[in-house]
């Protein structure tokens, strides 16, 4: 097996894909297991205190082609319970996937609305959960989804949230924009493009510099194995071990058997790449939500997780397989319940129609990553050429990788909002490989970088819990600081003008 | 004839389209007469020291269909003679036009250029001039001007200037944007959009706020009236009574043939309204470029004219009718140099092919306006119904009244940008009726108004003559000591970074 380098969905487990060196062996986009869709669906039925409404959102804001003004149904979600007229209002700007599950992953918002009276708005994006332009034709092809971009749905939010003042009377409300991951890039960005309607972003795990050169392209795989090799050195060694080992089996005749039977799939696996993604999976996503509780956002996983996986690995025999070890430790991902008698490798369905980030990573979210020798992960270069060709065969368009720098920055951001802009809070956990592409440094007063060394994806934006280590408890609180500095400072001039 | 509002095109004369109370008396849009059009194409050959180029750029930044990635060939305009390498970047952001106008009309870029030891670069705005994207079939449909928006242009300008900072391997050179008029709002808005590509901007006569009900909807026409009213009372309650009398025979019905012989024009007039609009327009153009010196940027002028077309008014018989007065007032704007024996009022063409900004009024940059009773113009209200209905019937396509303020802002603009960006200048001369609908004081210590009493549309963009008044001298002055200081702030930080 050939060194693989992977391009993955912020949150999501589906779009892991795979660009092997050799073109012969690439793969086709990995979706997701039923284990994750099932879940999913569990987790989407979850109640959460929210009324659902439809906004008539315009198709393209950019062009006034006949075809522009074509209207679609915009879903988005309100909590008035806390809500005093006239105060604030907090509109998260939804991410790649169904708004339901974000409003039910950001208690943050939640817990903090009655101290601020605020409204709370989440509002999904386009092309995305039930905001469908084309309905189940939306995903066709580069002629529907050639409407699906950042700058299209930074509008939509500007469109709807303006249009939501004036029906509830409450124009001089200020609005305050939060997001995690993706969403947390379009709430920084939204604050950059318009100050005019929000007054402040809370920007948590936002990778905005992941593009171009400007994040070294092997940093966030780094990170991953530094989670691993922190937790435990030995560790860290059986997985960057076990991947030679896996590649040697396929290269065997019996292979194949052999790796369904490490692996306990429920049926005998077709490629041995399905095992190959299976692993990479559960350590990045694991690394990922490497929370200090209990908790369920991808699955349900104990407190600080890839310490327990490493656990697993250490406990075992050293003189056992590196695979069956790392087969071992990924189990906790996928079966913390152990209700899972074997595993489904492959032939997940895309139940929630989350193909789309796939196309915005071939179109504008170009961020290229590389495995180095240091990572657990088999060392992989870059190779923009074959991207290119991957996304062109697959949608037929080009890919406009120094798009997102021209349209938002990145470069030299420091120098650039130093002297421009404010009100901006990025949030970051140093166990998050994705933080390594954030602001980890304050730029200037106003626009602050709070940084956690044992955080994870988008941990201060979870419910609170009982539980929450006193670093988690005192990063909200600054937040909540910062964030009533910024509505006093809005009131104050409001008064006087 | 009905009271009539005008939708006035900020520099070319070109596209006065009135609006009439009764739908029935709806005109088409108004060109330019021969007159414009022989002036136009004499000072579009006046050599300037630029070289020209040709970018290739893309058709629509923010969507990715099959069509989006078509190329067009976008002109700019370099000057390199005062560069340094590693210098400054001063780039115009072009506006409704073919660039070499505005190159030709921006001297003060050129006279700064040897201090700053800057590059010039003059690009041209997306269907303007020779950047046409579907060459002599750019206007033909809504199909092909849906492409022609301010936020595509301003991203043409985003794209261009990083591609071209590349080929000139000078990348940390700061750029500074400058704009008169539409091209000052794009300026304006460049540097809000794109602070991490233009550190500072210089906005001259920007009405950025001339939009929704942001600065009241007859100030356009008050101010032109003042500029008249301030030259000599009577001259401007002759002005007043004129519309009267023409409006007197167009109800006779010798009138037109009456019409034609006070208007001396070399052909019988085919239609009232085009007496109208030809005084409209002059009185209209006038006020705004109501310069000091003797000056051609519209039409040759001698300085103050305003004050000159008085003293025309004035000097007559106070018996004589008062159409017979502000014809002859007229005849200054359109034949100072005496070379007219008579005025062709009907059958311009459009030799540029400036339609443009017709387009633009019908679909994002609608600016409501009146005339009040205390305008030397018949009083006219606004209807937004019958615009729409116009609109709609000429280009098929639903205007955007709320757009602007949407996607740029502008409502409570001091309060939004008091904590928020830096490095703008809005200039403005209080002659000039545009400067109602800008920015007319200081925001912060970075985002400055400078304002002076007897400036008219961006004059102090015009090269500097022997004759400039103090006030003038000390504006530009003032203009250079802030750009300096941008300069040296970024010089400064790019060297601790």
């Amino acid at each position: 097996m050939a060194s693989s380098s992977s391009s993955i969905s912020f949150i999501f487990l589906l779009l892991l894909f795979t660009i092997s060196v050799a073109a012969a062996q690439i793969k086709p986009i990995y979706l997701p297991g039923t284990y994750q869709s099932s879940l999913l669906k569990k987790q989407e039925k979850t109640k959460i205190p929210f009324k659902t409404h439809y906004f008539p959102q315009i198709l393209d804001h950019f062009t006034f082609l006949p075809k522009s003004s074509k209207v679609f149904y915009q879903k988005y979600l309100i909590n008035d319970k806390y809500w005093h007229k006239g105060g604030p209002i907090f509109v998260y700007t939804g991410n790649e996937g169904n708004i339901d599950w974000f409003a039910a992953n950001t208690g943050f918002m939640l817990d903090i609305a009655p101290k601020f009276h605020a409204l709370l708005v989440f509002i999904e994006h386009r092309f995305y959960g039930d905001s469908m332009p084309f309905g189940n034709k939306s995903y066709k092809s580069a002629k529907t989804l050639g409407y699906l971009n950042s700058q299209q749905a930074l509008a939509d939010y500007a469109v709807l949230i303006r249009s939501l003042k004036q029906n509830l009377s409450s124009e001089s409300s200020p609005v305050v924009v939060f997001g995690g991951s993706y969403g947390g890039m379009l709430a920084a960005w939204f604050r950059l493009k318009y100050p005019h309607i929000a007054i402040g972003a809370v920007a948590s795990s936002a990778p905005i510099l992941q593009f171009d050169k400007i994040t070294p392209w092997s940093s966030f795989y780094d990170a991953v194995s530094q989670d691993f090799k922190e937790a435990s050195l030995n560790c860290y060694k059986v997985i960057k071990g076990s991947w030679a080992e896996l590649d040697a089996l396929s290269a065997h005749e019996e292979g194949l058997t052999e790796v369904s039977k490490i692996f306990r799939t429920c049926k005998g696996l077709h490629s041995v790449y399905s095992a190959w993604d299976w692993l990479w999976e559960a350590f990045v996503y694991t690394a990922m939500v490497n929370y200090p509780t209990k908790a369920n956002f991808m699955m349900p996983l104990p407190a600080y997780p890839v310490e327990e996986m490493c656990e697993i690995i250490d406990g075992l025999p050293k003189g056992a397989p590196k695979l069956s070890r790392a087969f071992a430790a990924a189990s906790l991902y996928y079966n913390y319940t152990q209700t899972e008698k074997c595993f489904n490798l492959e032939g997940g369905t895309d139940a929630h129609g989350l193909h789309g980030w796939d196309w915005q990573a071939c179109t504008e979210m170009v961020m290229p990553m590389t495995c180095s020798n240091e990572s657990m992960f088999p060392p992989s270069s870059y190779s923009y050429k074959e991207f290119r060709e991957d996304c062109k065969k697959k949608y037929g368009v080009e890919p406009r990788p120094h798009w997102i720098t021209t349209e938002f920055g990145g470069y030299k951001i420091e120098q650039v909002l130093k002297r421009f802009g404010s009100n901006m809070i990025f949030s970051n956990g140093m166990q998050d490989p994705w933080s390594r592409g954030s602001v980890l440094k304050n730029i200037s007063a106003s626009i602050v970088a709070l940084v956690t060394q044992k955080g994870a994806h988008h941990v201060d934006f979870r419910s609170e819990t009982k539980n929450d280590p006193d670093w988690l408890i005192m990063q909200r609180k600054q937040e909540v600081v910062i964030i009533q500095k910024w509505l006093e400072d809005y009131y104050r001039d409001l008064k006087q003008n």
